[in-house]
Formats: C-alpha cells, structure tokens, sequence
C-alpha cells in the first residue's frame, strides 16, 4: 500500500511527497521513497517516526493499524496537522478517539477509499430510488481464491444501500445462494452470487432487472492504486476544512 | 409496440386498458386487443378512431408518427385528455404545435420512454462530475445486424451528458473507431466502440477507467417493453398533472 | 416454439416449409403457418394430424410431449420420414421405443438443440484439458424470475463435461452458494453462480481463472430462435443418412 | 517480466528455479532472486552471464531482446540447454539462426506465451468451423490508455483465425470502426472495437452472434504471470525433447 501512496500522491496536481514513514525496525528505513516504488528518486528518505518530520507535512495518510492510528491522530491534532485514514478495524472506543481528534483537526476517515466504491454506493442508491419495486435486484461480486469471507464487504454494503432506499431489511431479503427446485423468485429478495476465482483484485455488478431492460452498475477493481488516488484526493480536500470527522461521501461531494 | 403496450397497461397498477386504437383500412379493427397480445381476452375492441372512444379514456398512448400525433394532441387538448408521446421524427413546427396542445393538457413527449435509459442518463452525469478529469471515458454500444447508423442515438446521448457535465464538446473529442499506430489515449477524448450483430436488441456500457479501478454503467435492452413500461410510468404520473409539456427526466423525477 | 421453427425453416437454405401439425383441436388448425410466424402467407396450411401430409415432407421436427413423439417415430419409421425431435422428458422406455424406430430411419434426438450449447460444451472439454488443474473453475448462470429450479439444466452440465474431462466428480466438488467465513478456495471445487432476474432468457459463463489471466467461454439465449435453428441444421445433416439414432454433437461433427 | 519468472518457476511443481541472469552493469547482480522478486530468499544469486551458472540449469527461459537471444540459442545448442525464448521482433535471418540452433536442441519460441490466448487461439478455430456463415462475427479488445497502436496484435491474430478457418481474407473483411449511415451489416465483414482506457492490461473477446444466441470467448489478462506460467510449462515439456523449434500451440498439445 506505502508503494502505491508514494506513486499516486507523485502523480497527483496539488500534492506533494514531502515525507513518509514506516513502523520502526523496517529494513528499508532511510531508502528513497521513490526508489522504493520504482519511480526513481525523489529526495525523501523514509522515517520510522512522525516526529522526526513533523515540520515536513500539512496532510498524513495513514494505512496502519489501529493503535498506531490513534497515536497518530493525537500527534496530528497536537500540532495541527490534517489526517487521511484508511486503516481498518477500529473498535467503538477508538472511533470515539478518533471524534476526540477530529474536534481540534480535520480528519477524513474511511475503511474503503476507493473513489470508484464510493461513487458506486450513491449511483446505486439513485437507482433504486427510481426503478423502485418493479425490478430484480441483485448482487455479483468476484475476488481471487485467497479471500476468507463471502460475499464481501463492499457486496453486503452495496446490498445495504439497495435495501435502505427500499425500505427492506437485508437480513431478512438476502439469498446467497441457490440450489434445486427453490421456486420462481420473489422480488423482495436481493440475490447474492459469488465468484472465487484466480487473481480477481475485485469485482462487483448489481443488477436491477425489469421486463425489457436492465441496468447494470459495476466496479472493477484493479490494483491498490484506486485506494491511493481516493487518499490524495482526501488530502486536496482536507486542505479546505480545519476541523471534523469526515468520510468519502464528503469529499467527494455525495452527501 | 401496440402488443407490447396492451401487455404492459394491463398488467400494471392503477392504469386499466379502457381502449386500443390502430390505424384506419387495418385488418386487426374490431379484434379484442388482449388476444392480439397473446395475453387473453380484454373486452377492448381495437378502434381505428380516437372519437369512438372518446368517453372512454383518461390518457392516450401514442407511438405514431409526427401527424398523426399532432392531431391526437389537438384531440387531448380540446377533450382534456392527457397524453404520452412515443413517437419520434418531431419537426421543430411539430414541436411548437405540441407546446400549444401542452398548454391546455399535460403532455409528457420523449422519443425514447425507457426507464433505464433516463436513469442513466443521470448517473452518467452524477458519475462524470464525481470523476471528473482523472478517468479515461468510453462508451461501447451493441445493436443488431440490421441497424444502418453508428454509434446508436443512445450512444452519442450518452456522450453529449459526459462531455457537457465535464465541460467538453462532443464534437470535437468523439473518437469512433482506432486503427494503426495511434498513438497513446488523450484523456480529453471519449471513445465509441461499436458492435453490430446477431439479434441484440441494444446494449450500452460506458466505462470511466483510472489507475486502479473502473466504474461502468450498463443499459441492456431486452424488448419493446422497457418502452411499454415507460409509457405506463408517464400515465400514472401525468394523472397528476393538469397542464404543461413533460419527459421522462420529469417523470423519473430527475430534474 | 412452433413460431420460431416456422420462421427458421422458412428463411433457411437448403430447406423449405412443405407442412405444419398442431395438436386437434387448437383454434389455430387451417391457418397459414407464415401468417402464424408473422412473416407472410406461406401457402401451408396448419394440419392436425401427421397422416393427412403424409406426402408432403422428409423431415419432422418434432416439439411436443413424450407420449405424442413416440407415436410420430413410430409414423415416421412406417413411412421412411426422418425426424429432429426436440421434445423433454422422455423416460428409458420411450427412449429403447425412440432406438427401435432409429433401426428403420434417422432420427436427431437432442433436449437442448441450441448449436451454440452444443458448441460450448465441446469449447468447455478443449479448454479443461488444456487449463487443466492450473485454474479455478466457475459457472455462472442468469435465467429470468420465473425459472424454478437452479442452477440450470444446462450450467449443470457445463459443470459435469469439465468434471469429467478433469477426472472430477461433480457431485462432491459443486459449490452452490458462499455464505460467511467459508476459508480460502480449494481449486478441485467448481463453483456455481447462480442470477435470478427480470426477463433473462438464459445466460451461462465458465470461467477458467489463473494467476495472471482467465477465459471465459459464455453462451447468451436471446429468443426461441436458437433452438429452432438448431433443429433446421440437423434436417439438412439427417438427409444424407438413412438410419440410426444421432444427437447434436453428431449433426456438429463434434463426435 | 523478470520477477513474474521467479514467482512462477518457484512456485511450480517439477520445476525449481537454479540461476537468473540479469545484463551486466544492473545494479542488482549479485541479489538474492528470491528476495527481489519479494517472495522470500531462495539462495539464488542473479548472475550477468550464461558461463558463470553452466553446470547449474537444463532450461533457459529467455525474455531479452534479439541479439541476445541468438547468442543465448547458440550457448545453449552448444552444451546442451534447452530454451524457452518469449523475445519479440526477432528478424527473418534471427529467425533461421535460432533454427540452426534448434537442429541441435529443443527451442520453444513464442512471441506470445500465454496460456490462454493459444488455447483461446484453438478455442476460435472450432467455434469458426461449426458456426461457419450463420453467425456475426465481432472482436472486441481493450487496454490500457498507454498503447499506441490499434487493434492489438493479439485481435488481429483472433481476427486472422477466425478469417482464415472461414476462408476470408482479413484484409478484406476487417472493419475497424463504424461512423454515420454505414447500412446494414454485411456478414462477411469482422467487426473491430477496440477500447483504451486506464490501467487494463489486456481483454480480448470474440462475438459469434446468430439470431437467438450469441457464443463468446474471452481472455482477459491480468498481470505477466500469464506469460511467466506460460513459459514454466514450455520448460516441463521441452524436457521430454531432444532437438527441434517448437511453439506455445505443440506445449499444449493443440496441434
């Protein structure tokens, strides 16, 4: 992921690398950071700690761990630093942390930074909004043979908005699977079907089903670069706000 | 689309087929309009006048041609019936004498009634102005082997909403077809990628694609009934309206 | 379906419409089959009995119910007919009754005569052969609301050629539905994915994923039509033989 | 192409990876393999000449340029190493020296090593034979928004297939992009759609379109472990060869 943050905030207008920091101990601690991401030099040695470049940067993103994340936005609301966080995990006690942070700096906050993701949970929610009870809906995600879990989160997500919009409880209209003689289909229903399969980063399709047409919105997910350019297009955004806790549908101007 | 509009009403909410009508000298006059549409017996004798049933109706259907839905709209507007126009080929003349039907009747007029369709002309440009200039745009279209232009009406549709939502003229960045040493992509162009074959009645997709992800928003027609179904969607929504020229986008309440 | 075999028999080379059976009864008996099929009067009235056109053809297609079709092989073995039956659900009687009146003509006898299905079957046998265990195999499958039974028919098989090819037995290796924390794929399984939605017609994709790229063989259905021509291929293949019992894999030359 | 290589040699069964070769003056001669390919130590120092790990390989796989290439085909002809050889634009004199080379060991030479697309090459030949000239056909192709030329090698070799199994000149049947009022479609053309965008590696589909049904083939790329595992197949048949020029199509058994 470190990869990917320095290409993508390089590439980005508006931004620059001016520092970056690894967990102490790591072997690569003092190489080039462009170097590291195989896009030549860049002049920016990488740290294994916040204070040693404290005067070097306006916005930190941050892809860690939980723990660190917390210490992290502590330093940044101490010494008024903005924050983009994509770490996962965070327990109920941490979030509230993170709100404590966020009253004194402006932190942007998202287990999924993808842009695509985010723009995905607002079209699907228009789109139930308008074709409403007179279609099919239903879910396709795929990812690689190493994912533990089914269907995925942002499959469940999506499934969720969809449901919201409708007034359904997903807990009581999701179907995961089918098999045998189960019946012609209930529109309530929302279908989940799941592909495990190769190297598929991720791939997700929902599909809203009407007698004469469908409509298919989908988002395919090719490398961790779509986490990294959602991240520095958090960092531009941040740059206008001094304090709060946001998310992506804020940034992206979804709310 | 007469068959697939009898199917339609018939099967839907709070509309009821009261009376079908077809053009005068046509064998099919006086047949039950049901068992035309292989869907069972109605108890609608097909008309070839509007006055013979004129006591009958509450909104006329109309996928004619531009005359013939001139006069019908003279006809609704002095009878205060309302009307959903289909029909496409509307001269500029033919449209102004709409508007006067318009200001004493509702009217809702769109050359394409399919629900999908206006849906995603609104999340095309939802999608555009979320991804703005960091995506590269493409638009894929499929239709069948007897279809004589390319890209498709829908197609450059679509075009027009992405390039005006992003400040571009379509004219000036559609690419139709590549071939050669072209070169590397200029992200200002948008790209038409044109199927024709078999039987398919008429797929469009258009793809934003950055580094690391893509979103795609797909319309799949399947029959004449995504129009049919339209068409009902507008009757139900012109009964509440007195007077006024409408489209679709009105009646998706998409404005 | 009688429609769809007017249509394809009609605009097919090679062969001609000389005769049309329904069953007695039916309001339809004396009408022109073209004005039927809506493609124009055709001079061939509609009949209800094989015996009264005893003179007039070569082939029988034959779509209708067990009982039905095994009577018309037996008419067909009298009279030196040959036949293309397309019906479903014929015991192992009717099937030992079908293979003695095979002893005296050619008959095509096939559940499924769609060309494309018959093709992807053998595409799907080429490519596990060649992919063999180096992939992750998956079926998908979409079919419209009203389809009782999942997954099809037809994905089930797709899954059972790749099974046997692979010396797999589907039985243990199928994956119906992925539901919670299920843990990594086991390559040996071929998963099942199974869309029920709107007016889909049949659609069936096999996916042979690896590191670093996949295929997908993918059969999409779009109207009676494929079936119908199907059966008019393997009129033209049964006049050069004279007895015997054949499928579509024979009338393909994929044996 | 070199890290992919390690990967795939390491991670296969009956192959293990005994020496790398990198050119002279790369600062990384001397690394550990294993570790720039970041998969771990394997204990395999990379090396700047075929001499110095003589003893230690019994194929070379050979993704260079040119000239290297046919010297690396003579050092191997001479003691007795066989070559699995991915280079591209090798010239027709190249070409007769590698042959020379291959008269005294066995050489695969393939521009393309992947897998799937020599398998998908066979998969369109069979479709070709059996749908022969009732059915459209179509190529799409799509890659990322850096290539320069249109449509890629990989489509027009489909296309030059599928062409040549039908007994069509490409030349003359191949469209390359519809614009305007271009008529019906004429069956012997084969469409092209080619798509640039992002950060698509590569996606190959092959349409065969028929009224009622529509078979395709697709390859979709995802990284250049697909020429990597490729080319690890080539080394485990050229084992089982003495002398001779082979391709991808005789490691797979397609011939």
């Amino acid at each position: 992921m470190g990869r990917a943050l320095i290409e993508a905030v390089s590439e980005a207008e508006g931004v620059s690398l001016t520092a970056a920091i690894d967990r102490p101990g790591n072997s690569l601690i003092g190489s080039d950071a462009g170097e590291l991401a195989a896009i030549g030099k860049l002049g920016v040695a990488v740290v294994d700690n916040l204070d040693a470049v404290k005067n070097d940067f306006d916005v930190l993103i941050d892809f860690t761990a939980p723990a660190a994340t917390i210490k992290n936005a502590e330093f940044c609301a101490q010494y008024g630093k903005k924050m983009a966080i994509g770490t996962t995990g965070l327990s109920a006690e941490q979030k509230a942390q993170l709100e404590a942070s966020a009253s004194k700096t402006a932190i942007m906050f998202a287990p999924n930074m993808s842009v695509g993701v985010n723009l995905c949970f607002k079209l699907l929610e228009l789109a139930a909004r308008v074709l409403g009870d007179e279609v099919d809906i239903e879910v396709l995600e795929s990812h690689h043979r190493h994912k533990v879990d089914s269907p995925s989160g942002t499959a469940l997500r999506m499934g969720e908005v969809v449901a919201e919009t409708l007034g359904r409880d997903l807990n009581k209209v999701a179907v995961y699977g089918r098999e045998g003689q189960d019946g012609p289909r209930d529109r309530e229903t929302i279908g989940f079907a799941t592909v495990r399969a190769g190297d598929i980063v991720g791939e997700h399709t929902v599909m809203f089903a009407a007698d004469g047409e469908r409509v298919e919105i989908t988002h395919k997910a090719t490398s961790r670069m779509n986490f990294a350019r959602g991240a520095v297009r958090a960092c531009r955004w941040l740059n206008e706000r001094t304090t709060g806790l946001y998310d992506m549908q804020d940034v992206l101007g979804l709310r």
